[in-house]
């Protein structure tokens, strides 16, 4: 069983208190137990921890405790992502296509991939390395799973996108349905305008179960390295998302919507087609986008406005009741009583 | 055919009216035909009953009808449930499981389930009595299904997460999937931190097509027995959902949230981070909760207020742009016109 | 290769410029390659298309080129549209059933439909001429799938759910599902009513992936011949749908509401139970409709009035902020400053 002090080198930690703890599971400080490794971003979270049996707690390099062993570094849930992984490594299934998958006879699957039971997998797709694609996944003909991708069971690729390396694809997640396009000819009639285009999808993308990616009516929707997408998400046509951009769950993105890098859309979050929102800006949760963002900004509101004024509109809002009795009192003063109901036009 | 007579047994009811009157089949007031059982909760839908050839109408106590015959209860919807589980009851499939089924040696899997075509139960799995997996559902490695419970087609369930008892999961339906959480790197780039909970589903639960139910970070996501969720909802990581709980269709909650018993989140409610729902609070649709609501109050808005406060705000906010005019009234009456012209610091 | 003038030909339009020039395919402006037919709608978008090297533009009647060959109709989307038709047929699969397909033996399957892997066909069902019912679909007990419809992997379709002909139904669609319909008992415990209704779908209709439509609790969820849905929309029991309605992305719609021919409904719309939302009416993104609109109106917000009034409260909202300063400034002058913190009853 490791020590503190191994964990200490395995994260570059400075340690203090016991080195010789061991340290057998990594908890979170609600539930943990004799020989965890849990985590406190703050004095007032480390002494909760210190009321756990936790054997160590990895804290920012500014606290300290005379209860616990602590092992500081600069971000602590980075390094405890680090640990949970060492701790707890995912289950992968083994390599191979399983007997029951329907996997055309041209596909290229690595030697080294893992292809699930009912999973079908149509002419000309490749699948890479270390891949896992899970139990009743439909890849449609020319997809591409990259490099150590894994996707959940029921997933399902349209023909012609491409996911990259590392990615990680929950349960029910659709990638390349129809982008929503249509021509109303004179009678009122929707007539479909086939979707020609494809998804491609960067490295290191984790997208949530059930979210649902169009294929774009020409070219690609494309999603940047880096991006996590959570569940129940909508990207429409022709999105063009940055890298390390994070899309809470349920955001909606009509067509042809641009996302800078490190962009954060927060939960339900809807956006007009064609709009840009800049790098590193937030969208607090609920807001309709009706126009472009800047970089680094930050919106809310349906629609949104930047959070400033939307927050000084609200705030007023709450006054608005107990203005209208000022201005009756104010009208009453002045002999203008009658005003409102007598509606005259100015 | 069992008359009126026979009915009134059954739900306890006080018959006036003919006793022999045949009963065939349930059904709503509108396509009501000869010889069914309709409810009606108040006079008006009383009287468009008896527009109907229906054979007899359940009411609560206080209702008569010279027409047609009555079944009197305290509760008729209550009591015309039970009445359509009799005519109607649903479709099983015979016990056993289905030749094409990919289920693991060491699965447990109780001799009168039922496991359909194309089905994946991985290893350590127990379904319980009675049970019903539907066609291409996939079960995790030590996933467990109580007695009774229906799984539609095409769910899936996560390893290690749990459903208790008389469930109904409908199809598109992912529980377990990973919680959306993420560490930022100094480069901001999003580490994922693993996460190593399960999910645990009470008895008597229902649960709406497409809705995705994460796993917790650590520890377990919590639905309580007799919550009822609709579809297309988003219960995020850590989440602690009571008893009796009502989640209408797309519903999101973020992670950590806590929901007292009997509480009742209308359509597309959003939920921040780390709250708690009150018991029997109602949210009204389409609210923003960004803090805790106590027990037994409404909220409605985004951001979401006491009910009562919101409205009044409403209110106020319908007589804004005629209190914008008599401000201006008051202004000039005063000769302080210009005054926001000039737009004085003050 | 087709010229400029047999493309004429199919979609009757005006030709101007060079009527020889060859067209290879179908493109967007951006990304237009030689060869390439492209449209545009104004003079903005036509002096784009000058930039590449496509070799028509498809443009309305009144628009000129002295670059460009141009081929002039009323409406050159939907020109377009029927080229793109012409151009990129669909890939079909080959008629036929599937070797790992699981259909009963009294399904009636048209000889030229197509049934994928690990689809699921059970008793009583009908497929129709050159239908398409994608790998890992499950179809219920006599269900109904129309003459050329596509259902594309991994479609739910439960019993006696009912689609009608040359409708495209994405990957994660579930037709059929429960309705959300519960009795309270008198201890707060939601009784199931059992939904014995079902779905009916007209013809060229559009599903959008991971969409969910519940079945009637009695009679048929309808949805008109010609409408459009698409991605994770929810639609609620005994919804009546009328004929080319648009339904955007994560629209979600509660019981028994009735929607007139050729409404729209934009991203994220939520509607009340028992709604009439009138023949063209538009909802615009976000709004929450909590009572009827009247044809062809235009509504807003959460909840929603008619879009005029709407943006006046919006407009006014931003003026409010500095209509507290002046009302203040009002009572200071009038020396009743300490009014509001007074809080006198009136």
């Amino acid at each position: 069983m490791p020590t503190a002090r191994d964990i200490a080198a395995w994260i570059q930690a400075e340690l203090t208190g016991d080195p010789d703890i061991e340290v057998r599971d990594v908890n979170a400080i609600d539930g943990a137990r004799a020989g965890d490794a849990v985590y406190a971003l703050d004095a007032r979270r480390l002494a909760a921890a210190e009321q756990t049996p936790a054997a160590v707690v990895l804290v920012p390099r500014n606290l300290a405790s005379s209860l616990k062993t602590l092992l500081k570094t600069d971000d602590p849930r980075v390094a405890f992502a680090t640990l949970v992984d060492r701790f707890r490594p995912p289950d992968k299934p083994l390599p191979g296509i399983h007997a029951s998958a329907s996997v055309a006879r041209d596909a290229r699957i690595a030697k080294t991939a893992s292809v699930g039971p009912f999973a079908v997998v149509e002419p000309g797709t490749q699948v890479g390395e270390r891949a896992v694609i899970g139990a009743g996944c439909a890849l449609g003909a020319r997809s591409v799973v990259g490099d150590d991708t894994v996707l959940s069971a029921r997933v399902a690729v349209y023909h012609d996108c491409r996911i990259g390396a590392r990615g990680l694809v929950h349960s029910g997640v659709v990638i390349g349905s129809d982008g929503f396009g249509f021509a109303q000819d004179p009678s009122g009639r929707h007539m479909k305008i086939r979707q020609i285009g494809n998804v491609e999808i960067g490295d290191d993308v984790e997208i949530g179960a059930n979210t649902a990616i169009d294929r774009a009516t020409f070219g690609s929707t494309l999603i940047g390295d880096g991006t996590k997408i959570d569940n129940l998400c909508h990207i429409g046509h022709n999105c063009r998302i940055g890298k390390h951009v994070l899309l809470a769950a349920q955001v909606g993105l009509s067509g042809s919507i641009e996302i800078g890098d490190h962009a954060i859309l927060l939960g339900q979050v809807g956006v007009k087609d064609h709009l840009r929102i800049g790098a590193r800006a937030i969208i607090l949760p609920q807001s309709g986008l009706s126009q472009d963002v800047p970089d680094g900004t930050v919106w809310f509101g349906s629609p949104a406005l930047p959070r400033m004024q939307r927050e000084r509109e609200f705030a007023a809002l709450h006054r608005l009741p107990e203005l209208l009795k000022r201005v009756s009192r104010i009208e009453r003063k002045l002999g203008t009583d009658g005003a409102e109901k007598e509606r005259p036009t100015e």
